[in-house]
């Protein structure tokens, strides 16, 4: 955990977004270092995912959040492609519906938490109804003091009843964001990503640092930590995120079940 | 709320299920009397609930517990029938799925949890996480206590956002239990809902009351009460629910929308 100890955010200290380094290269030397790295890690991953899944007792669940464009769904196609998606559930948390806005912001949340023996991903989460949901004034900051306190219920509830946690915020530069949007904007392949309110949410920049900085603060706690991972390189942000999955992996210990004693000696004819 | 205030389980007090009496007739004449009350209340609640769904708002959850026969199909039978089924949701929480259990036991329930404008009624709960489980063995006292604060938190994340809510216990003497199940066996038309395994739990009666006793005294809040109905005479006990959902409803001010202005004088050809 040596090279990730610095990406914690510490239970009872301020995150300090502003003192972090997006493009920090956590100690790797360069592109194809951390390439070689990744292929190891993902194949490591692999077994302890399947070990989890045989187990079915715990489940784990990694919440990703960050600023448009910071590679939130990048780093799930790198960091799980090659990684059995039976026993992997993803959630993109979108714009809620309708029928979602109906009922507590909890609720479409609560509905995808992983299964035991699953590794729930969430690309997004109930995080944006703390953060997001605050900048554009949709809730004043006493519901967010409220919604704060919910939200840490809610994942102590989860850790009480199974589910390791493993917040990750991408943390990236404001520079880098506006050469991912305009990279958007120019090629034909990568157009369909590109929303005009991301600009909207790139001009309030401070404002959406500023929630994140109270969010991740009062949010990060023994039993649901949050991880600020420099991202304005990808391989770097994918090393980070794939050794901070292994490492809880392995803390969690999953054990695959004995094999029943009669079947010592069993012949399949 | 005259006669209805000492049905309620006080924030912070103890309950004292011992001290109620399952055969209080709440001061009603006799079942006629209730009969007429029953019927003019039920108008008032399809009424309100009426306006609860035009609304579209705010929500109503009410939770029924009770021991076996105590009453509980048949309180929802007979105070909810004559209210529009569209707006109400039933869900009974019988024995959890194979699915169910591979999630926090909150999960099932909260997934439930009623629609703005609509009365959720709870058929069991999320209590028997807490109540059965415990008598039964399932979980020791250290995670019964984690369970109550995390159903404390739970409730107190509903009310914040928008549902309020009214807990029921349907408070039996141990005598009418004992016929109650006698008529299950010797009626053909009740037989099916006879259960050898109630039988088994009629055996752990102060085992459960005491368990009861403890949910009902830490989790009867400002913002989730407890009421314990006394169900010996089922006329009274429909009667006391029904006054306090009228009660509650009320307190709950739902109103239609206005109609949009330009409607004035228009006409339809």
């Amino acid at each position: 955990m040596s090279e990730l100890g610095p990406l914690h955010v510490e239970p009872g200290r301020p995150a300090g977004l502003h003192r972090r380094h997006p493009g920090s290269s956590l100690g790797l030397v360069d592109k194809a270092a951390a390439t070689a790295e990744l292929k190891k890690l993902v194949a490591e991953l692999s077994v302890l995912q399947n070990h989890l899944y045989a187990e079915a007792k715990q489940s784990l669940l990694v919440v990703l959040q960050g600023m448009d464009a910071s590679g939130k769904d990048g780093t799930i196609r790198r960091v799980f492609t090659g990684v059995n998606p039976q026993g992997c559930d993803v959630t993109a948390f979108n714009f809620p519906s309708h029928g979602e806005l109906a009922h507590d912001y909890l609720w479409r949340c609560h509905a995808r938490c992983p299964r035991r023996g699953e590794i729930g991903i969430w690309n997004r989460s109930h995080y944006e109804d703390l953060v997001t949901v605050w900048v554009r004034g949709l809730i004043d900051d006493a519901r967010r003091e409220r919604r704060l306190h919910h939200v840490r219920c809610f994942e102590h509830m989860l850790h009480d009843e199974g589910t390791t946690q493993l917040k990750l915020f991408l943390h990236i530069s404001h520079d880098e964001q506006g050469r991912r949007l305009q990279k958007r904007l120019d090629d034909p392949e990568k157009r369909w990503k590109f929303d005009p309110s991301d600009l909207v949410a790139r001009k309030q920049w401070d404002e959406y640092h500023e929630a994140y900085e109270v969010a991740l603060t009062a949010t990060s706690t023994e039993f649901s930590p949050w991880y600020v991972v420099p991202a304005d390189h990808k391989w770097a942000r994918d090393v980070a995120v794939a050794r901070l999955l292994v490492e809880t992996l392995r803390g969690m210990h999953p054990e695959i079940p004995p094999p029943l004693e009669a079947l010592d000696g069993m012949a399949v004819d």
